[in-house]
């Protein structure tokens, strides 16, 4: 166990800090609620962009880039939108300071107050729908198929590295259909891709499903999400898709001509995925040791670390290490041979154990003599000498074992914590006993909801998609239900 | 001619626009100085970010992130850098909105004002320097050599899309250095991948320099900067690269212990490029048809367009030319077949010269036959009938021949357009009938240098760095001076 890091079963909220600042992922900085994304922690993050700008690509995506900022009347013009964004956030009065009378700094300018204030974009459906009035005259100019990777801004009150900050990394897809159907398949499609990145990518189980009307995003008609479960039993969203029907078409009088030549709203859907997966990652993943990560996203999937006495030992070393980091690197893995020697080994494995890098070769003059070298996988801490001569086959093949390990601990893990309750004392047990997903059945009000929400701090995560129909009663009011939910304390 | 373009004898500055809006780079938003990058523009910032980031990381960098907000305090703990940079700049006063009391929209919540008003940043000296004050203890910490790909803002009065706007997208490197020379070759270093990126990649010949006290970056001890010139005649400044000595060091405290065992500020440097060389890439190669963009930039390099009067044909064709896009995909040259049915291959071929596709392929019947195919540049228009067995040879070739031409076409009038000058007389004729760089001696004082530029809105551009040595006298003040100095006026 790493001393440096705090264990779960001590603190969980203080282990996933000592991971996140000692993992060297991110800082605190000087701004309220603003967190420095450090070089390790953003390498992490340019994977997952690399993996996820692809997927868009595939599916047909182009790029753009529309203003960090929204006049305000803008927000107001979509009516639950305005409830749901126009309230903690970041809001430019003025565009100029001044020197201060007294020399001793600079003072805003009182002349230079702007006529209509801007705000920071907490998201951009009303500047982009704004924008695609002008684009879009006729069918022949849709669908639009549009994501933008940007900065946001949510001046949330409570802040946690990654998981909620006021400033944060994303990607937000908006796009703009002919029909109905066209932007609800896509919302579907969406989904299925942040789905197959949580799963296959990010090795997190995810459930895909829609929410309730309290948990909707403002100004949609329809929610999609993947729900992911952490170590501690709580849920994590980890991404949303949303059918916005022709509601910002509505408020920004985007229409369209069609075939038929008659003009018609336009229907859209917007979706996203921020820097928060990375506080995913740590918590679905990581151990009391440090961080652990998939393969396939780790910013080093391979360190080779020298033991040795003396100059000539380490040059033997050295030589074989780069044949070995010659071969793995045209098989695209990155790896570094780590001969820094202000550090001992015993240190290094601590280090590099803390910074979940997958694999560890060993490589001593005992190795040499012997042909093998000691693999030290980050995932489940087996040790095996393996022989020199077979280490570039090993190696990869190993990565895949512990990409694909990875996803079926967490499998397992979900699996083993979807707890069906009948009633709600049961509800209230599990809930507290065990936390994770809660399948229960629910009457369908937006208030039976807000009171257990209210009672035990557990919201519906999402009705699942696949979920079978099933007649129950809901475990609040007792009222008749057609299936059961999701529920879960969640971040 | 393309008529929807205005030419560039009858108005340079409508041409430009005309090719922004026209060539689908970039549209005006409802946010006044702010741009909205559409996706064909976007795919053209790709392209150079994709590059220059491989440059970076090449040369020892690696990506963080740092709070778009910084304290308005920070701004004034440098002398100089608060003069130039805390004017003009988006201050947030206030983080939340509440409901009018009309009910009729939003209005800023009086009761949210932040104690501390935050600068949108302009530039993140400040806030970067203030983090590295927490990660740099001691020599081993040196050298930070980090880059941020971020928005910035500058509340610009008159704005141009592309080469001056309010908010932009750029680069900005922050590199942390043990010693004073170390960080001069760092400047000199990342002036050189701009350099090697302007000219290779760009296909712009650049004058490396640096800047006199006058337009020095406000904090630096010296700037560098590659200076281009547009075929108006006037120059843009097309990157730079800021020797900050210990100034920002010394501004936040951000000490380190030497391997001596003493106590020393750390040495900075800093540099970045901007979307800005979008607007430099349009005026360096463009002509009264469009865009002309260079290969290795290009988001499209190649388009095939059919000609038939059938379907039968069409299918024909088709076959034929995706066995030749498989190919150039295989080389990893983009290419796309055109074959949509609303357009005629007339209204196409504007189209694509509009949008400076460097290579279009016509294919017809008749083509198919012979087995040939149309091939027309977009440099030179010239038009040629190739073989179809050599199309996939002939294709790459011409893409290199059309990158070396555009790079020499513009080397060729840049070199004709530096003009040595000997007196003031000579210097307003020449910057009124011809512009271009202007190489004059100067008696090396900033009086000197604003009164020219008040005289003739010319400013100095740079002091080449392979500068030869030169007896003279300044052309203002008679006064002597011991070197050419290159004039021009300026985007």
């Amino acid at each position: 166990m790493n001393k440096e890091i705090t264990s779960r079963s001590t603190d969980y909220s203080q282990w996933y800090n000592d991971l996140v600042i000692k993992g060297s992922l991110a800082d605190y900085s000087a701004v309220r609620g603003c967190m420095v994304i450090k070089p390790y922690g953003y390498a992490l993050w340019e994977n997952m962009q690399q993996q996820l700008d692809k997927m868009f690509k595939e599916t047909g995506h182009v790029n753009a880039y529309f203003p960090l900022f929204i006049p305000k009347s803008f927000l107001a013009r979509e009516a639950a939108h305005v409830e749901g964004f126009a309230k903690e956030c970041a809001v430019v009065t003025h565009y100029r300071l001044k020197n201060s009378d007294d020399g001793q700094g600079v003072v805003v300018d009182p002349e230079a107050k702007l006529d209509e204030e801007l705000i920071v974009r907490p998201t951009s459906e009303t500047i982009i729908w704004n924008t695609y009035k002008s684009w879009i005259k006729s069918y022949r100019d849709l669908p639009l198929l549009i994501n933008q990777w940007a900065n946001v801004v949510r001046w949330e009150m409570r802040t946690r590295l990654f998981l909620r900050t006021a400033e944060f990394l994303w990607q937000e897809g908006h796009t703009a259909h002919a029909t109905r159907d066209e932007a609800i398949s896509e919302t579907e499609r969406m989904l299925d891709v942040y789905a197959t990145f949580a799963e296959q990518w990010m090795a997190i189980p995810v459930v895909k499903g829609v929410k309730t009307a309290n948990e909707r995003f403002a100004g949609a008609e329809e929610t999609y999400c993947i729900e992911a479960l952490m170590q501690d039993g709580k849920a994590l969203q980890a991404g949303t898709s949303h059918f916005l029907g022709q509601n910002f078409a509505k408020a920004f009088d985007v229409t369209f001509v069609t075939r038929e030549n008659k003009e018609e709203f336009v229907w859209a859907t917007s979706w996203g995925v921020s820097t928060r997966l990375i506080g995913a990652l740590i918590m679905a993943h990581s151990d009391d040791d440090g961080l652990v990560l998939p393969p396939k996203l780790a910013p080093l999937q391979v360190v080779i670390i020298p033991i040795h006495r003396n100059d000539e030992q380490l040059q033997q070393i050295k030589t074989k290490a780069e044949v070995i980091m010659q071969s793995l690197k045209k098989d695209g893995i990155s790896v570094k041979f780590d001969d820094d020697d202000k550090q001992k080994p015993g240190w290094k494995f601590a280090e590099y154990e803390m910074k979940g890098v997958p694999l560890r070769l060993a490589l001593g003059p005992r190795d040499l003599e012997n042909n093998t070298a000691e693999l030290v996988r980050r995932d489940t801490k087996e040790k095996q000498s393996v022989n020199l001569d077979q280490v570039t086959e090993i190696i990869p093949a190993m990565l895949d074992a512990i990409q694909h390990n990875m996803y079926k601990k967490a499998l397992d893990f979900r699996d083993r914590n979807i707890y069906q309750v009948n009633s709600f004392e049961e509800f209230k047990a599990t809930l507290d006993d065990k936390g994770g997903f809660i399948a229960a059945h629910w009457d369908g009000t937006p208030e039976t909801e807000a009171k257990i929400k209210e009672l035990t701090k557990a919201t519906i995560r999402c009705i699942p998609l696949n979920n079978t129909k099933e007649s129950g009663t809901c475990i609040l009011t007792g009222k008749p239900s057609h299936q059961r939910v999701l529920f879960a304390k969640a971040y």
